[in-house]
């Protein structure tokens, strides 16, 4: 039955480090494309013959080109805010890496304890006639696992925040001869981004493999469940960069918008406002870091969850290796599609208009998807055997390879339909966002009222899809087929966190812009990238939502699987109040998490206005505010608040395990996936609408917005409130929802070995 | 093995309908003391010698007792919102109607073609060596008991309204008198209705129940799935009734506040306010007409659904009529535990200052539970055999008396938890409205963050109180435990009900006496009946959630053991798919009603606008304004509005038990239970704090709560904002979703035979 793959394993070994490190080729070239652009004036003759090099023709629209005190302002401009990043993410990491050293020793205790810290070996869990590495290898090995996860995550993390800060003030530059020049440079700097991640997560994730597999020998059993610990690590530290950057960053943003843009009047990114630098130093660790950590752990969950899926069924049991990486072939292709897809939007094509900002990043998602298709395609024919067995829940299902085909490309095409429902309630092109500006007529209450709804409408399409997804996956290949469904959902994963990054890099680019003194019109150049980088990222939380959905239920699986639990009965007492508690988790970490910003913005309200009213001649622009207080005060607040809601997720599966034991925390992860889906989309969605329809305002491009402005109006004041309201919603709580619901399932699936002998103290004692 | 209950069932057959009969007796007594305050000066002479003639001791706060003119004003208000609330509900119910007439008509085809409409006798369904009525009977009770839980949840919200117009301005003359006075008037008009519903429910229930016996004999099992009916006629009543009454009054409140007190500056229920007259109605058919559905509604469903279960367990099987009905006998001597407790209210103690509000309305809740757990108690020993059977999906149980009076414990004081948190979360002598009434201080935007922090907070608690009460109910008894839990709960209802009344009675009392041009003085005194009544009917929301919860989950326990599922598997597609798609409708169903509110909120607005403008003298007062045509608005957009969402639940469990089958369907009830509680909480406890901060702002009776006044202030016009957008979260889409979660439970339980023969035909098809 079991014919082999077409793609020996020899060239599957090569495939993928080849792959890799042609994305990291690629992620290279883009840097030194971005680096082209001349940040110091003093060197001058250095460059400037590259590609940029002949396009004189737009030269008329060109300003201040010479104007050497712009540049030097910028420099120092984007030094502060590199530094303040820099600064930031280093305390952060201090804090984080004593509690993901102090979980590290927890994970090897836990696991190690489940034999006894025996080094006999052991009869395999699934495969009982087979002899497999004893649990304390699997302790050592899934310690080291996490640990490489963490690192891998916090480096991803870190050097897109290098990334983002070293194009930003560049991007600026760029805006000076047209706008197509700024987009591409932006551009550019987010494909650094994406590709580095997308290539540096696989490659790391293929060393372990062949590593680890050197002491696992023929235990892939033991080997894979080892590697999912490269999950774990990855959104453990996924979700304090998630939470810190986000709290630091709409601390930072609330708080200068409410005394900067309500009291005194003055423009955002003026850089009379105190806040103003660690409103910018904000959006590198929260939007860029944080989210970078945030795709990069999913990544790595969904092809940990396929992998130790894989591992139990016909090709793990058979040691065929190209058929169990083809997880991993399906990201190398990914980043190969990507390779191609970017390539359109810097070089086969040029932005010539605002107008075309917005429809070019949207044809990359079309493109990269449409690319991908035929690239899972070839590496289903190539990489699988044309049948073969996956094990699931103790029952088989054998499955073909054109089933598993269908299986990726439905959570791929699931993820276009939910970036583009994402589109249609975001963007202020649609009615959606426009009937909530038009709210904004009778005040902040009925935007507010307006804006919920249209979060909580939002989810219905995307849910649909997700269950569609599901269904189909699920019936053609069980559990396996879920995970690959995420997989395939987040294939073009280089492409989505480029476009992501791009938004803040173009946002930040502004606020330089704003805070050198440039012109009007450089301003408004990089308000149009800025504003299609609104939506994009808006799609960018619908993707990480949608693909966090399906992977978690696969890491769901995997655990009811290794925790030998033969149903979870919604019916049973234990089940039913984990469920409807585990509902209940996102809305305690959003109460968190809100709060948070909440309390930290009201003490940057508090610092800013305390600046003005000190501090002589700060409104005339005469003296200098103290923007490293303000820095201090996100800092301070955003480390100590995430340790809280961190602990909440991090230590709830522990608890739930250790004494409600596997089937209560069955419950948990299936309440807390349900019902934290949903309100992570309806909080992004809600917060994208509000901060849309404000501009939407601002813009004032249609004659019906024309009737609801001009900046300063009451509708504009009260659309200013909603978006206020929405920036904990999109920025912190929301898209740390996806990491709740991934995290607390992958840690139940490598604590699972331990919760099965152990757990359910509670229990057993009564 | 099963000794009788000590109890006989003659004895019992006299218990119930006398205990009825007393709790209508009582609500009889209030009303005459209600009606001896005179509302018409003509009728002087008549009466005067109650109860409240010779408490002269309070004549030195009486003012203008003589004043003739102001009583025929108040009289006249009365009227005019009478005629209104009588005439919405009309119309309404014109519509609901013809909507249930078409309901009623399926349910007779569906159950009807279960067996093909043969008039020949079956097998039962659980034992199936008896012979049970054929299906075509169960189709005709059940639509019979459909129609008349419809019936009376309809007579029961119309009833209430008549009592509520009829005490309203009858409290605001009794505050010329005194706090205490006017208190309680509002409250024995509470106790009216409270009192009625309980008993009529009660005693409707058991003479149908006798009345079907006539014709069931010995199939009890058929003879109680047919009574299910009657939970479902009562809660697609309700449904409409909270949902139509929920958007008529918040259109109306919102659009009257926008206008009248953000921009025009004028007080609250000022008489030229065109919307005005809307408002205080749409307190009658929202508050007062739709809560009282509501709650008629969960008692039923909560009788309906231990009922169903008691029917196949060793009562019904050895036809033992007194532990049988030992849900109705529970709810028997809650009424006699209420009536004890009013008098604590309204005899033995006396209101005699402001502050003596509060903690008199929050002892009631403490006595009353603390009598009915002495209630529950006896009626255990009296009631039921010291050991039965409970039989559940397929095992059996056995359980003794007092582990049953441990399960109707436990949901009684889980409620009054529930209720204390509610309270602490939303009423402002505690720190968390006070947080977020201080988070106005930085304006709008922070008092909406806090506020949702708040709502999401608040969910904890009450999550656990809940998941430990089912957890004990049902591993002490199942089902059925979860079922009496329920019931447990709701024991006190007539208590409950009276509280929950009286707060809208005294805001409208403060509405007519500002109306009516009554001094500020009394205009104070029903400030402060209205502040306490604010938190009560959080509290009341509370409960109606809390109950909600374990009733759903008894109902869907009884629906999966009907539809004949032996598990239903979180891990299976069919089941994972519902359980998403059902976590969903919460958000579907609130986005819909809050854009309906929204919407209806702007019409009122635009039309307040144009009176204000376009009539010459209203804002002077010399020209009446057009009541009528706001009236017509809230009528219109809420007649329009309610179809949908009610359609989405009412058809969502036919629809997917149709196509997608049993499975499925369980899954979805499971997502909406777990994931709707949450929001409904959340949402109702979010509103209230707002409504509480602004009310704190208000009075200033605090240091603290000075900083932030007076009224007009900028923090009180961000309280206001917050306020406004907490009355659709508050009164409209919250309470609706309890319903939500009974309502989709009780029909798919009704509807259980139809889709286990006919139901999933797309599954079949494929």
């Amino acid at each position: 039955m079991a014919a082999a793959a077409i793609l020996p394993e020899l060239a599957t070994q090569v495939v993928i480090p080849v792959a890799a490190a042609v994305g990291i080729a690629f992620s290279v070239l883009q840097w030194v494309l971005v680096s082209k652009v001349r940040l110091s004036p003093e060197r001058r003759g250095e460059g400037g013959a590259g590609k940029s090099g002949p396009s004189d023709y737009l030269i008329e629209e060109e300003e201040g080109l010479n104007d050497h005190n712009i540049v030097a302002k910028c420099a120092e401009i984007q030094n502060a805010i590199s530094e303040g990043a820099t600064s930031f993410l280093f305390t952060e990491y201090k804090y984080v890496g004593l509690f993901m050293s102090i979980f590290a020793v927890l994970i090897f205790l836990f696991l190690g304890s489940v034999e006894g810290f025996s080094t006999k070996s052991q009869p395999c869990h699934y495969s009982k006639d087979k002899t497999c590495k004893p649990a304390l290898a699997n302790a050592i090995f899934s310690t080291i696992a996490f640990v490489l996860g963490a690192v891998t995550s916090l480096v991803s993390g870190f050097l897109g925040m290098k990334i983002a800060t070293y194009a930003n003030a560049r991007t600026t530059l760029e805006a000076r001869k047209g706008v197509g020049k700024a987009f591409i440079t932006a551009f550019r700097a987010g494909a650094v981004m994406g590709f580095l991640l997308a290539a540096s997560g696989l490659l790391v994730l293929y060393i372990a493999i062949n590593l680890f597999g050197i002491y696992y020998g023929d235990d892939w059993e033991g080997l894979f469940e080892a590697i999912t610990g490269y999950g774990l690590g990855g959104s453990s530290m996924a979700l304090f960069g998630r939470v810190g950057g986000g709290i630091y960053t709409k601390a930072a943003d609330v708080g200068a918008d409410l005394v900067g843009k309500v009291e005194r009047n003055i423009p955002e990114d003026d850089p009379r406002n105190p806040a103003v630098i660690a409103d910018n130093v904000g959006d590198n660790v929260g939007d860029i870091a944080g989210m970078g950590s945030d795709l990069f752990g999913s990544y790595a969950e969904s092809s940990c969850a396929a992998l130790v899926v894989a591992s139990i069924s016909s090709f793990g049991i058979n040691h065929e290796f190209t058929p169990m990486v083809y997880p991993l072939l399906v990201s190398s292709v990914g980043i190969i599609a990507c390779l191609i897809t970017t390539l359109f939007a810097t070089d086969f094509f040029e932005i010539k208009a605002v107008s075309e900002i917005e429809p070019a990043l949207k044809k990359q998602l079309i493109i990269s998807t449409a690319i991908m298709t035929v690239g899972i395609a070839l590496v289903s024919w190539l990489g699988l055997p044309y049948t073969f067995t996956i094990f699931n829940f103790g029952a088989q299902k054998t499955v073909q390879s054109w089933q598993l085909f269908l299986c990726v490309a439905v959570g791929l095409w699931a993820g276009l339909i939910i970036g583009f429902v994402t589109e249609y309630y975001t963007s202020n092109a649609y009615s959606p966002v426009q009937d909530v500006a038009d709210s904004c007529r009778t005040g902040a209450a009925t935007n507010v009222i307006f804006g919920l709804a249209l979060g909580y409408k939002s989810v219905i399409i995307p849910i649909f899809a997700i269950a569609f997804s599901i269904f189909l996956s699920f019936s053609l290949a069980a559990m396996y087929g879920v995970a690959v469904a995420a997989l395939g959902m987040l294939s073009t994963i280089a492409t989505g966190l480029a476009i992501d990054a791009y938004g803040p890099i173009s946002d930040n680019a502004g606020g330089i812009a704003e805070m050198a003194g440039m012109s009007h019109r450089i301003r408004e150049r990089t308000d149009a990238l800025d504003a299609a980088g609104n939506t994009t990222a808006a799609i960018g939380k619908g993707f990480a939502i949608g693909s966090a959905a399906l992977v978690s239920l696969a890491l769901f699986g995997a655990f009811v699987s290794r925790a030998a639990i033969s149903t979870v009965d919604v019916l049973t007492p234990k089940v039913f109040i984990g469920l409807i508690v585990g509902a209940m988790l996102p809305y305690w970490f959003s109460a968190m998490t809100m709060k948070s910003v909440g309390s930290a913005a009201l003490k940057m309200v508090e610092e800013v206005r305390r600046q003005f009213n000190t501090i002589p001649g700060l409104m005339e622009g005469t003296t200098k505010p103290d923007y490293a207080t303000c820095v201090k005060i996100s800092t301070d607040a955003s480390i100590k608040e995430m340790i809280p809601p961190g602990a909440l997720v991090m230590l709830t599966p522990l608890i739930v395990g250790i004494f409600f034991g596997v089937e209560t925390l069955s419950g948990v992860l299936a309440g807390a996936l349900v019902s934290g889906v949903q309100i992570a989309i309806s909080a992004s969605n809600t917060g994208g609408a509000w901060d849309n329809a404000k501009k939407y305002i601002e813009a004032g491009a249609s004659d019906h917005a024309r009737t609801l402005g001009p900046k300063g109006s009451d509708p504009h004041k009260a659309a200013v409130i909603g978006d206020t309201i929405g920036d904990p919603l999109k920025d912190t709580s929301g898209p740390s929802l996806n990491i709740l619901i991934k995290l607390m399932a992958v840690e139940s699936l490598v604590f699972a070995p331990f919760f099965a002998t152990h757990g359910g103290i509670l229990f057993k004692l009564f």
